[in-house]
């Protein structure tokens, strides 16, 4: 039974054309996966004749009227686009049409929508938003990255919880570091929350190493970092913020004069390839994690690379059923916590 | 009349020979200010005579007979080390004997020596750490960096104001714009926290200009970013992780092989330049604000031209009556508060 993706094919600053750009790259690059771009037939139907998709027999559309504005308030898009690309992306994954959700639209709408229509899985307070980032040693899963901006200590055990499976399942890790962010790795350190949920976090199921800080995300202290969304975003733009304030000292430092431009020349492919090692493209496609369904969040100012790695991210979670092993982990819990 | 700074000469992990070396290069570089090194004078006689500095007529030695460990408990250190090398110094500067101490020891204990000995500035509940931080057109003052991991929306009102007053003081600027850190620019995001902060300051006295978000840091959106001290920590410390990985990656290319040896030859002057640009230690030096006193904060780990920033900043802010001013802006405020 082939797995099929549905994508929000409206959503985002570049939709429809970089959604169609990436479905053409990634039926070639899998030749079993199934692809149904939703949203307006006529200009999908379009585009998809420019990119010589007319009638291939793994990419269908499936229309929808509506669309959901990048700045349009969660609670209005839920009451008032029920005909939406991103609605009815997800309702095909509710109704099992489709195996997972890609969408590069309105963050906060997506996680509504997703929420109301696919629901928690029991356990789960609040979904959280998880990417993974690059570090010296491989790579790192943060959970939240903004969908939850004031938690309690329980929702940050649930968050770790679900990033260790997350990790587990993806990286074929069997025992995935956790650890807590915090302003120091001393338990005297930080606020009650993390202090809270280091207690939980200590007595439980999963491979908790203590607190991190903000510099050991990058470090590979750990396979799994759980902070709450206030934190978890600031950390994530701080850092986007940092790197694009190097590469941009770079670009002036090699541009200075006709001597530094003969050097970025010498060094050109050193710095490409150092340039793809950071493209933040490589790293595009976040999960909403704790849903009865895969729904995977792509950057708003995606391009067709971009977009074509979230649903890479998305194919991935389908392999390894990660709601699936999340429930399972959440049922285990529940029943030890029940017998306690 | 003279300035003369305390230092703090036993700690940080270099202590005290980094701060020996520092005040050989301070008193070379500034003709006229004077140098107060606290702690054991045997070993400090002894790095003094090596520096050439025995009989410097702008430096000398205040004898302190104990030492707070980087990892001990603020309040055993308080209650425990009367005659330390940090409390003496902070000390001096209550007595009027200093202008300002710089200290590299453990900021725990700093804060709250200091804020035991020093006092908080009338209309101040609790003292912010603040550092400079570079951004594509200059540089930002952010604060707190950790001092205070839970706040009210009147904290971060007080540290908006402080350091407002600051940026306007050490760069003679004379509206800073300053900014609220949150997850989104928009008025409907962010934490209860946030959004009562940004009520008080929308009526208040500076140059409010709004929620910044991460990125927004470092693109120079703002002179003073103002947030809790869990979340500036996060940020300052996930911020300095992407650049030692961005550096980190730089080595591994540029030392892959020979090839690339040789462009890293051809691209030295400019790599340095550009490591020189980033370099941290020029940013080290971070002030206590809001006390009755100017306590300057070096990164424990600290070299001799990195605590030198640290006391250029300790000078700067002597200059220019850091603390006064604040205590000037905060009486007119509470003066406009009792009228209404």
């Amino acid at each position: 039974m082939s797995i099929t993706l549905a994508l929000d094919a409206m959503g985002g600053d570049h939709a429809p054309d970089i959604v169609v750009d990436a479905v053409r790259a990634f039926v070639a690059r899998h030749g079993e996966v199934r692809v149904v771009l939703v949203g307006d037939p006529e200009r999908l139907g379009r585009l998809i004749d420019a990119a010589g998709l007319r009638g291939h027999d793994r990419v269908r559309v499936h229309p929808a009227s509506q669309q959901v504005a990048m700045d349009e308030s969660p609670a209005l898009a839920l009451r008032n686009k029920k005909d939406s690309s991103m609605r009815v992306a997800i309702d095909l994954v509710r109704e099992g049409a489709a195996d997972a959700c890609v969408s590069a639209g309105n963050t906060g709408a997506l996680m509504a929508t997703a929420k109301f229509v696919l629901k928690t899985l029991p356990g789960i307070d609040r979904p959280a938003i998880c990417t993974s980032l690059p570090t010296m040693t491989g790579h790192v899963h943060v959970l939240d990255l903004g969908a939850n901006v004031e938690c309690s200590s329980e929702h940050l055990f649930q968050f770790a919880v679900m990033g260790s499976v997350l990790a587990e399942a993806i990286d074929d890790s069997p025992s995935p570091r956790v650890g807590l962010l915090n302003v120091g790795a001393e338990a005297i350190k930080g606020n009650d929350m993390v202090k809270g949920a280091a207690k939980l976090l200590e007595g439980g199921p999963i491979n908790y190493i203590g607190f991190v800080e903000g510099d050991d995300i990058y470090k590979g202290a750990a396979e799994v970092v759980v902070c709450d969304g206030f934190v978890g975003n600031v950390a994530l733009k701080s850092s986007e913020g940092v790197a694009k304030m190097i590469a941009h000292f770079m670009r002036e430092e090699f541009t200075r004069g006709p001597l530094q431009r003969l050097a970025a020349l010498a060094a050109m492919p050193v710095l490409k390839r150092l340039r793809a090692r950071m493209d933040p493209r490589r790293y595009n496609g976040a999960s909403l994690l704790g849903l009865q369904g895969i729904v995977i969040k792509s950057h708003g100012g995606a391009d067709a690379l971009s977009f074509g790695n979230a649903m890479d991210v998305a194919l991935r979670e389908v392999e390894k059923a990660v709601p699936r092993r999340i429930d399972r982990r959440l049922e285990m819990l529940l029943a030890e916590r029940g017998a306690e």
